[in-house]
């Protein structure tokens, strides 16, 4: 038998199960949980909990899912600090920066790039993030990439193969398609849940990037789109009429777009997410992801950190829903879902029953309910709200993930 | 004799001196810091450090001076939570939401409403501000107004009054200035080192503002001006022709602002900070202040966090100065100057011999030389690009303030 603790005197309980409070859309007040193992295994009043062997005042604060970070690019060596300093003095961003990356990520040894991974994954951890997607493609040779998805897999929760994030300073384009189309993809598939190309003009046209999402499905992955980021382009329809799990960024979407990524959910059919990363829309300076008009569309958001050296070097989920809050017009609600419910959505997480690589099988994560995997953060602060109202404080004061307290 | 302290292998240290680095503007790479009693005693190179009684590793770390900010209203009662939720789910902000505090403020007990500052003044030193104002501004009658400056002198380093924050609910607004700038102005002076006035359609017009400037002026006080917040305004301009220390916020400003505002400082006067506060800005879903014109143009700039429950719950300076660089395109070394340096001329702090109403004589605020105050930040991070490449991390490392270790 697992030892049973009982978070109690939760202020504001955000579950996003409807069913446990219909009028709030999952909103319960003066609520409690009980963990067992690591599972939910009790949610409802306060007053009605049942007893546990363990209890955790919650001091009238408020409880929510752990953050679903659904998008990082987390395996790689040096930084860009120098880089990101001259953009901020008025230089304008190339995608040409992310060569950069794969020269020092080639360069560092495995020791390095798990211990840099490591650092990363246990900051985002300290901030609320209970679960983390992160990608290879700082090393865009078969040996790297490999690498990569490996020591990804060490560290994170959910592993996607990236080889096609851009063609290699001095490969021809057309031989390095055919390379992450076919033996990249061959050696690095056992490794990985999805795969992911970088729609964009400078990186891979549309012609291309479908070619990449036939091989993953031929191979039987998951797929993702980086699309839309820097101009409109194709990506986000791509990942629509493919299927894919996501398609992320969308600075750039005309009606259409919008349209297609809200049908792709109608009639109860599994759509593709629209997750727009707004740290990385501020670092760039580039335009913020039209996430109100997604959500206003019906289209199902996420919201991720996008953490990586060169565009948004920042894990904070709380900075990424303050600015979905205050700069994006989301309410804090839609932006509180996007960054835990949305994301799980995103990464196929979101129903109970999900199996992990190892063959472990899960309960839903971004929500909480019985079954629910127990994927909990405490804030130092009466409501989600706060993490609008109070931008930039320090307000994660505990984290449960998989029943174990890690913060 | 102090015990001395030697700040030891300091990656990157920030000092606004430019005689100590004339290349850089003052920025320092592998130095060293000495510190005697509350001040700086030596300050260069690693390698040429003489000897202290006590040694701390930067261990390759940034370091500059701590944060200053000038422009917070932390005494107060009750929060605005559900006000900002309805804001943020589209109501519009609505000046009138200052007597919600006002209530709040004068139903709260001396002890509460002490706890509340200490509480919040306990934040931002952890988040790396040494020298903190606060204003009065939600008691608006005579006793609330003293009560409220009493208070904040026992925790904030600098007290403003702002009995012309708003015309209270149901008072005569011709009745309520004279009381402003008669009896409140005559029994709060001694408490406070400077007065302000909320120069704004629905608070005082321009020649209100004037009157509460002349009779600040009559009574030997420094005086600040908040305008053009909500609109263009007759604040900037109204703050220059008074030579108020300074005038904050500064969304709607034209070209004749910016040019009284640059030109305030010419021909070595002293002059009239202009003060940004992008939190607010953006808790307000408002435009953002044009601080890179204003730097552009020559005048001093300033950012705070004008830290309140209504408009701006935050003291987080790191969050300030991230979104002035990602948002106001300052770059940042101009941003972190303005959250340090700006704030201390914003104050009077900047040099060396500045006194307290307590008559205690201080070293220079907001930068880093011998015989200036030992306010200092370290930050996680090897340089102080991180504040704005890594927006929301937590990078506050250590803090000493006066000389003591706070963080």
């Amino acid at each position: 038998m697992s030892t049973t603790l009982l978070i109690d005197d939760i202020g504001e309980l955000t579950t996003h199960d409807e069913s446990l409070a219909p009028e709030t859309g999952g909103r319960l007040r003066d609520a409690a949980v009980i963990v067992e193992g690591d599972r939910i295994a009790w949610v409802g009043p306060a007053a009605d909990a049942p007893a546990a062997d363990e209890r955790f005042d919650a001091a009238g604060r408020a409880l929510l899912p752990g953050w679903v970070d659904s998008h990082t690019h987390m395996v790689f060596g040096g930084d860009r600090t120098a880089e990101f300093e001259a953009r901020m003095a008025g230089q304008s961003y190339a995608a040409g920066g992310i060569n950069v990356t794969v020269q020092a990520t080639r360069a560092a040894s495995d020791a390095q790039l798990g211990a840099n991974l490591e650092r990363l994954v246990s900051e985002a951890r300290r901030g609320g993030t209970t679960t983390l997607e992160t990608k290879t493609g700082y090393g865009l040779d078969v040996e790297n990439e490999v690498r990569s998805a490996r020591i990804a897999a060490e560290h994170a929760d959910a592993v996607t193969f990236l080889g096609a994030h851009l063609v290699p300073a001095g490969a021809d384009p057309a031989e390095y398609l055919d390379l992450v189309c076919g033996p990249m993809l061959d050696a690095v598939a056992p490794l990985v849940s999805a795969v992911d190309v970088f729609c964009e003009t400078g990186a891979f046209d549309g012609a291309a990037s479908a070619r990449v999402l036939e091989a993953a499905a031929a191979k039987g992955l998951a797929t993702r789109v980086h699309g839309n980021q820097l101009e409109h382009g194709p990506g986000a329809r791509l990942a629509v009429e493919h299927g894919a799990l996501s398609v992320d960024h969308l600075a750039f979407l005309d009606d259409a777009d919008v349209e297609a990524l809200a049908g792709s959910w109608s009639g109860g059919r599994r759509g593709t997410v629209a997750t727009v990363l707004p740290a990385c829309d501020l670092s760039t300076r580039m335009p913020l992801a039209p996430a109100r008009r997604l959500v206003d569309s019906g289209a199902v958001v996420a919201i991720a950190s996008n953490c990586n050296p060169g565009t948004s070097y920042t894990n904070s989920m709380n900075f990424c829903v303050a600015t979905a809050v205050l700069q994006m017009r989301l309410t804090v609600q839609e932006a509180v879902r996007a960054a835990t419910l949305g994301g799980a959505i995103a990464l196929g997480m979101h129903e109970d029953g999900w199996t992990s690589p190892s063959g472990k099988v899960h309960g839903a994560v971004g929500v909480i309910r019985p079954g629910a995997c127990a994927d909990l953060q405490l804030l130092d602060a009466p409501s989600v709200t706060h993490l609008a109202y109070r931008p930039g404080m320090p307000l994660t004061a505990a984290v449960w993930r998989g029943g174990k307290r890690v913060v």
